[in-house]
């Protein structure tokens, strides 16, 4: 199969914006995406958009040709890929294999959520759905609820402890406080972050990310072209997705997700690489505590040791190996459906060396790992120049 | 690109089942589509779910893992495609790419819909949120009144009259009484057709498709190993799928779908073929009007003739070429998110002489053609041995 390229990418800020339809939003994204690759609507030949809710969201089901007729890509194969917060890594996933196998040569990716039309309560129940809506979401069970159990279990088992979920929170709040697109740019202490007000036991509203509209865009081409369309492309070097059981009752353990292992060899495999050779990375930190399983079941640290590498500045912008550049879900902002492709397009700028006041030294390898529900879809992407 | 074979179909009836919820459902097509290609869960690489509005119609979102899990598939990617009623035959042909591009050697594809818990207005509305929600949505507008606009404009425009209509739906309706696993099996005379209750002037209830529970599922292969696990498989020897403006007022000329045009263009050049190579079709008639729009948008008949040729004899089941020989949308049922693959399957019936009393003696090359909204998105396959 042929080396793929990203030639584009385009984004919207991220943050509540009442005048913004989720098709405005996409649009921008989509439009921005195609003058940053310098193509015209005309070339693109697929069209490939990450949605989890816009039906329950905004009321809008059967988005993708909706979104596509207005960016002016007329006919082409329109599809929305739906796999609750990982919606626009599948959609990426899907693009660069067909792609790779030869199906077209210029595809665009996007992802996009409109959220903040609802009321928080109905946020939750929407969220909810991608939960097992028979077992844990019938017995009353949120997104908050399932990670705060998951979050126990791992403190039980590993000594994890609430400094430590605190800690993926102060660094991701100082990273999107140098992201001018970020939904919330606010830098805390370990003391506000301990003090927060409690979600869901052991939980605090700074362990949560935020509820916000927005989009985002790649454009993928086959390696070999991509020096038609800009100086400065990024290689996927890697990409997997993989699946799991909905519900945590139906899970052995849940401090570690067995998706997270399987897409993150798979994408590893793929590459040709181990956890050792990626210089920085974007985890869906949807909750803090998905940070620190992330960084163990990807292998950037021994199980039971995530939470202790991020008190210690393992994972900060200055560590060994900076983990949310961009803010993560937590200060970035977490439009569930753009989440995906939205870490590819942060993995891209700071490839690029275009990160502005958080692009690091070293960044010639880049992870991107984006979760659905409580581990039931991952997509592990890795991007080099 | 290699060929790629169908190597197994399964399906529920579709019908109400107040009994089976949208897993069971799913399941039961599944299994029956891997014993029916010889396969156990394990060798299944990769699963492709079509489900249109399963969030709004059961309250379950992140489908496709969960559906996967429940096979036994475990690990697999598994992506949920949502395009409308063309929801499982964008799965199809976004998993026929994936084999065709060398991604994978076995997938499973399916489609699945549980409707009838919702009561109708509350299904009319489901349905309603494929169309344009700000402009033809807000105004009032539901599918059978688009589809009757288009109708009384196609009677404007070529002549078309309510016996022509009413002929599909005679029809579909003597075909439908010979499949066992339709939803309604039935005859009714062109009287009682012409004197059904009126829905959306000019189309009747007997105009309109039903609302049913069902799954479907097909098997994927490479061509080249398609006799490990089959005698009989069926070959792809076409597939497109194209895009147009969701809403009406936006189309240039409501009598014709460029989507269905296009795709059809794509998958007859894919397969070197006209439309007069094709033996026998299964057309999405969600409406009357939709199957003659159809017959006319893929070149079985000149534009305008085709009602006359309908109520000539031109697609009944011994006509020149039969048309939805499984009693289509409009008698087998029409659960949204199966009914591609579904038709899919009705097609390797008919190719394999598997069809029984509705068996054609001509049944070499079949084409299905599956349509989302008002034609916003469709997927056009041929098959032949």
């Amino acid at each position: 199969m042929r080396p793929v390229s990203i030639i584009g990418i385009g984004k919207t800020p991220f943050g509540a914006f009442p005048d913004k339809s989720l098709l405005d939003l996409a649009v921008e994204a989509g439009r921005k995406c195609l003058k940053n690759g310098n193509i015209s609507p005309a070339q693109v030949e697929a069209f490939y958009l990450g949605n989890f809710a816009g039906p329950a969201f905004v009321g809008q089901n059967h988005l993708a040709p909706y979104v596509a007729a207005a960016m002016g890509l007329e006919g082409v194969p329109a599809t929305r890929f739906e796999a609750a917060c990982a919606s626009s890594g599948s959609a990426f996933f899907h693009a660069c294999s067909a792609v790779a196998g030869g199906m077209y040569d210029v595809v665009l990716v996007a992802g996009v959520e409109k959220m903040t039309s609802q009321p928080t309560p109905r946020v939750t129940d929407i969220l909810a759905s991608a939960g097992e809506l028979g077992g844990e979401v019938k017995a009353g069970a949120t997104f908050p609820s399932l990670f705060a159990m998951i979050a126990r279990r791992h403190m039980y088992q590993f000594g994890t402890t609430r400094e430590h979920l605190a800690a993926v929170a102060v660094k991701n709040h100082s990273n999107g406080a140098k992201n001018p697109e970020a939904h919330m740019r606010k830098v805390i202490t370990m003391e506000q972050a301990l003090a927060g007000r409690m979600i869901a036991d052991p939980l605090t509203i700074y362990d949560c990310s935020l509820v916000s509209d927005g989009a985002a865009a790649v454009l993928l081409c086959p390696a070999e072209r991509a020096a038609e369309f800009t100086s400065k492309p990024a290689r996927v070097l890697g990409v997997a997705q993989a699946s799991d059981r909905l519900a945590l009752a139906d899970k052995e353990d849940i401090t570690t997700f067995p998706a997270v292992r399987q897409a993150g060899q798979k994408a590893y495999q793929m590459a040709g690489m181990t956890a050792r050779d990626i210089d920085f990375a974007e985890l869906h930190d949807c909750f803090t505590i998905a940070e620190i399983i992330a960084m163990e079941d990807l292998g950037f640290v021994p199980r039971g040791e995530g939470g202790p590498a991020t008190a210690a500045g393992f994972s900060a912008l200055n560590g060994e190996k900076p983990i949310n550049t961009s803010g993560g879900l937590k200060t970035k902002g977490h439009p569930v459906g753009a989440t995906g492709v939205a870490q590819i397009c942060d993995l891209v700028l700071q490839l690029r060396c275009e990160a502005g006041e958080r692009q690091l030294s070293r960044a010639g390898i880049g992870l991107a790992q984006n979760l659905g529900g409580s581990g039931a879809t991952c997509v592990v992407t890795i991007l080099g120049r």
